[in-house]
């Protein structure tokens, strides 16, 4: 029986299970956006989002989807007669391209096939024609859970192409994979809070560099939802431009206080090692998805359906015993594969249960 | 002290105060935006949204503040080299147009001083000239306390000039004071949740026009996030198009069964009742800041500071001795008037208390 009030606990890969705790957050008294109750929560969660992604830079908090960040890269920093290169490695990745096109900018492709990473050697070849103003790529494609190697691209990035803006899709990466913003030398990177912040869905945030922010001021028609320039004014009052999603930035104060309490390295190591449990039951009953198991990602694992289950039938027998529910395959990968969320607050001991109650259905 | 978990009560013109009931929506467990359950509570939330707004047409949730709604009506909705009529009484109907301009639109503006309100008289009269591709205005405008006169404007325009589009913000208007979408002949009507809907905020209603819809098919580079379209695509198995704000939802299902079982007609009513009380003190006391009473919101009161009091001091020695916020004039205004919002869940007593508390001050 279908019943919003009785979801089944979720270990789909976003939005993610949600703790009481957290959840509590969410019902706290509202605030006036304008007033100083809001700029102290505004200020302290910004400040602890520098600690957690490493950066001085700047941080805003945006009342929208991940999406939101596909969108506010496009039309802040690229401008209509430029071209940017998007690395397509999944649905996710794939979309970017779109959101692209459909802000009217000029885009090529750069296509593997799914369950492959995109390296810093294909990127190396697209960017020498030196056409390119911008690159974008997914840190972790949700679509075949596969991690990009972000390192050697970064690194690869710095040292030959210094001049081209460096956009991540951070969605399924930020709080649970390592990032280091500055170091990086990223320019743009956005995440939605109902990853591995384990907050329910509604806000996104993003990191963005000084160099992008003198960009966004020479690009034309940037709109007013997401204009970058609207929310550094506000952000020198610790406010945001248009009204916040107020119940979801409580939670993520309490999310990142948490998570800074653990330290960072402590977060991504717990993170590696739900995926080490998931990963070594994946290989032992099916298959990775991703090609090469060092590209399979910390934060979800995506399977490769080897045993020809059905996946449809095995994900409705678990949700009607147990009211938990994993993923199916995203689009056309839906009965070859399925996908198992370990990020934010699941633990090992929900994992464990969960892969039982699959084995009891194979 | 500031404390933003212990902020005062609110009584400024929005975020409005949230009752409990409505606080514990939020923190139910969340769920997945592309399972069953999830179409359950849109659905839903849906239809008893079009009850309220007396609409057959489309109603689209999208994650964003109100403003993301000046975005979507442009960037969906006029054509590069169309021209827009901004009819502008206070704050926000300016924003209206800054955003259209943001958008690269062509903008006409039509300007009445703060306090007075935008007649159909004014608008025709614009119109005349055959130029324009739309129209927007104000239903309430939150700065000034100003409602235009909405039906008037409607039956002009319908009669006059039926291939202009209708584009209305209702931001403090919606669930608060008379809608009927289908029968004033509007084209895209949109509101956020933490005003008359009284929950907090990160969630915009958009109503829309079937010939709305018609027209975007035909206006290019609408971008994604807003991208009424793909809001028609998703909309038909009950979904968004990007991950939505799914606490406030929950609350805004719970808030649209209340009102609906309460009946829209008394909601309306109970609003009117709550403005005679506010208007009646403010007249005593203080002046309306609307220069014709019959313009006056019933939503917000803006009052006019008639004896020159300290404006700031008052609402400060509110704050400390009762725990509970009014508001400032608006910007420019902020000490020529203040502010008392009545709508959503705000009672009588709530209002006659801090009329009390107010009184104590002068």
């Amino acid at each position: 029986m279908v019943d919003w009030k009785k979801p089944p606990k979720l270990f789909i890969p976003g939005p993610v299970h949600v703790v009481p705790e957290v959840l509590e957050q969410l019902s706290r008294y509202t605030i006036g956006h304008r007033a100083k109750e809001y700029s102290q929560l505004h200020g302290d969660t910004v400040a602890k989002l520098k600690k957690m992604l490493f950066t001085e830079q700047n941080i805003f908090l945006s009342t929208s989807s991940g999406s939101g960040g596909w969108e506010a890269s496009m039309r802040n920093l690229v401008k209509d007669d430029e071209t940017v290169l998007c690395c397509m490695c999944g649905a996710f990745s794939d979309k970017y391209s779109s959101v692209a096109k459909a802000c009217g900018k000029n885009v090529d492709e750069l296509k593997v096939d799914w369950g492959r990473a995109v390296t810093a050697e294909l990127i190396d070849e697209k960017l020498a024609s030196g056409k390119y103003a911008a690159v974008t790529f997914a840190y972790n494609e949700t679509s075949t859970g596969v991690t990009n190697p972000v390192i050697e691209i970064s690194k690869m990035l710095k040292e030959k192409y210094p001049d081209v803006l460096v956009f991540v899709d951070c969605v399924s990466a930020m709080a649970g994979l390592p990032l280091k913003f500055d170091e990086w030398g990223w320019d743009f990177a956005f995440a939605s809070v109902q990853k591995a912040f384990a907050i329910p869905p509604g806000l996104a945030i993003f990191a963005v560099s000084q160099r992008a922010m003198k960009k966004a001021e020479t690009v034309p028609n940037r709109g007013y939802y997401f204009d970058l320039l609207q929310f550094a004014k506000a952000a020198e009052k610790d406010q945001t431009p248009t009204t916040p999603a107020i119940p979801q930035i409580m939670a993520l104060n309490f999310q990142c206080e948490k998570m800074l309490a653990e330290g960072m390295e402590n977060v991504w190591a717990r993170h590696k090692k739900m995926a080490e449990l998931v990963r070594g039951w994946a290989k032992d009953k099916f298959a990775l998805f991703a090609e090469d198991e060092k590209y399979a990602s910390n934060t979800l694992t995506a399977v490769k359906n080897t045993r020809g289950i059905n996946v449809a039938e095995v994900i409705s027998a678990v949700k009607e015993k147990h009211n938990a529910a994993f993923g199916n395959g995203y689009g056309k990968l839906k009965e070859e594969s399925f996908r198992i969320a370990h990020m934010g607050d699941i633990t090992i001991n929900d994992l464990t249960e969960l892969l039982g109650w699959i084995d009891d259905e194979l």
